[in-house]
């Protein structure tokens, strides 16, 4: 496997572009007659954009998306839906492609109407600026942005087993907060390999799993969550498990970008959770852990507080014996083990606390907990939680 | 109902006392031959004082409560039951009482064995200034405090419908946090009115559930949580609902003190769901509202953004229909309809949006939603987020 560097636009055949006017930025991505599948928020309360998107993708296929920022489109109404399809007609309109080959997303401020007289002219310059290089991508991932402090992309090539070369490149936007996370998450895919609507729907659907739901905790989802694969259907070959390799890393990366960019965040905190009876055990415990804020400012602190550990996997409700866990920190290839099996280490050996306080300070955290009551593991994504989370959160501006 | 002055000493013939030497603080409440029942932490991971109060308080009787803070005593293994019994035992000797009729309670950091050359002598001159006064009760509420910034009190005199006049007195410590809540809840409450302990163990579980639990946010608890209520059975009378709202009161009061007293909180935030088809429904929507991060920095800021209410309302999982609800924003006596069956108000009345926000910047502040559902209701209570959160948290010493 290969990292690209031209993000969305490694793949060839695929234009994309992003213009943004004060806070309202509109992306594009264009292919025409692309297949595609997305998985949406799960909150009961969602935006117009997503009951577009769904429309438009049931029959599988698509040929651009649009994505604008700085407001929500949601709670809106009947106003809000054609306001919502306005945007899509545009982009059908000037790039010459029926309505229902146009995909929508929105994030921004909820509950407030479009204000299309200034989205529209900025939608129709980001029209003009499409193509297929550097900077078209950077600027698709750039200007769907809002509190996100740096924008995400990913690309890499792989092979599949018969020799085909293909590529799987994506962008998104989406800060890891605090517990319960309301942040919009935009995650967009494309690949050029071959690939059917219920290829992709299944493909999506468990990476999305592995990788932006063990960020976002399950059921806090944003009104407004949609992420998005694309097949531009230029390479063909049978799809195998290197794709979903790629696929998995260039979302788990995305997602990683995500936990680290939370507002205010200075540290990456990953949390595996081994040796649980099941996997939904192992994702239940990693999540409570990583979303627990005693955990979090533990973190921002560069403090060892395990104590805060073990009671966010005892409030987790999975069943374990908390005399038989094991719990680790740990950074890159170093690594001190706290607890061991129930004991904890640090009693009679005050170095290994100085060892895991010297651990903390690094800006990339693993926390290793095991259970001992079975073989599967589960990695969740967070960071650390520090003043500038609620600066962001108090000020922004409705 | 009268609201009494003496805190927990209230209770004429109980004996108080608090004494706290640096971080380390004990406790004590005494009257021999009482009743009592608790309720714990459901936290997987519990201290070893709740293991010593459950079984000294099988058979119903108790004479006194050591509470300490500065150290959870969890996590602690057989030395920690050993210290924690030796505390009981201490106090059962000065007392000359049987060690059976000691409950215990700890507060502080998790997974350090106690210091019991410090804890010890603070026990002892905490156990020489027991006594029944205004000073006494002060230092009983003051020194199990730990991040609290002030202690909480609350004692009511009724009567029951035979004409028996009795009281209810308590103190609690804890602080409301962002949800996952951690902090350590334990609730004291001293009634006169004689009562068996099945008696006792009904009313406070009914009464936590409908006022500390309100506050925790729940199967997020402290590996230490425990409310005790407890009888000096000095007077006879036909326990009726004046008792139980009497209770209710006592417990409700204290629980908004603990919310109000949030780390770093400036505001206390009441949120009513209305009109929901079940209790259940209406408890899960109250606190998915009231632990929402965004609501929370939302209400710091004085920020009407009513978005980020109906979005922790469609992800708490209740099934309402979002074109229906209502929403308002009031304090004291004053209210403003944002959202009135589905149709925001303000778009058409920014004079409204105005009133709204000149009520944020109260103290008190109470989010009423309605789901037009059912009958039932629920408030939830809770803190606004400040930067002041993330400094104790992130400084708080292991």
């Amino acid at each position: 496997m290969k990292i690209l560097d031209n993000g969305i636009c490694s793949i060839s055949s695929l234009q994309a572009s992003g213009y943004k006017e004060g806070k309202y930025g509109v992306s594009i991505l264009y292919h025409e007659n692309s297949t595609a599948a997305a998985v949406y928020t799960q909150n009961k309360v969602y935006a117009a954009p997503i009951d577009i998107t769904r429309k438009h993708l049931e029959n599988g296929k698509i040929s651009a998306v649009i994505i604008n920022s700085g407001n929500a489109n949601c709670y809106t109404k009947e106003d809000g839906m054609k306001k919502g399809l306005e945007l899509a007609q545009l982009v059908a309109d000037t790039l010459d492609i029926p309505v229902e080959d146009v995909a929508t997303a929105s994030t921004g401020v909820i509950g407030r109407q479009m204000p299309m007289d200034i989205i529209k002219p900025v939608a129709e310059e980001s029209l003009k600026r499409l193509g297929n290089s550097r900077e078209c991508a950077s600027c698709a991932a750039d200007v769907i942005r809002t509190t996100d402090l740096v924008s995400k992309e990913c690309a890499v090539e792989s092979t599949l087993n018969d020799g085909t070369v293909f590529r799987v490149a994506g962008m998104c936007k989406g800060s890891g907060m605090i517990a319960p996370n309301m942040g919009t998450m935009l995650a967009f895919i494309v690949t050029d390999l071959e690939m059917d609507k219920d290829t992709l729907q299944d493909a999506i659907r468990d990476s999305v799993q592995k990788s932006f739901n063990m960020v976002v905790v399950d059921g806090d989802e944003s009104t407004n969550d949609t992420a998005l694969l694309m097949s531009t259907n230029d390479v063909k070959g049978a799809v195998d498990d290197n794709f979903y390799e790629a696929l998995n890393y260039v979302c788990t990366n995305l997602a990683k970008k995500i936990a680290k960019d939370g507002e205010g965040a200075t540290k990456l905190i990953e949390v595996v959770c081994d040796g649980a009876d099941s996997y939904d055990d192992a994702v239940v415990v990693a999540k409570s852990i990583v979303s627990s804020s005693l955990v979090k400012t533990a973190v921002a602190g560069a403090d060892p507080n395990w104590g805060r550990i073990i009671s966010a996997m005892g409030y987790s409700g999975v069943d374990f014996d908390p005399d038989n866990v094991s719990i680790s920190i740990g950074s890159g290839d170093d690594n001190v083990v706290i607890v061991d099996k129930g004991t904890v280490t640090t009693y009679d050996d005050p170095e290994k606390l100085e060892a895991a306080e010297n651990l903390m300070q690094k800006d990339e955290l693993i926390i290793r907990v095991d259970l001992h009551e079975g073989k599967e593991s589960a990695t969740a994504y967070g960071c650390d939680l520090t003043y500038d989370y609620v600066r962001i959160n108090a000020e922004y501006t409705t």
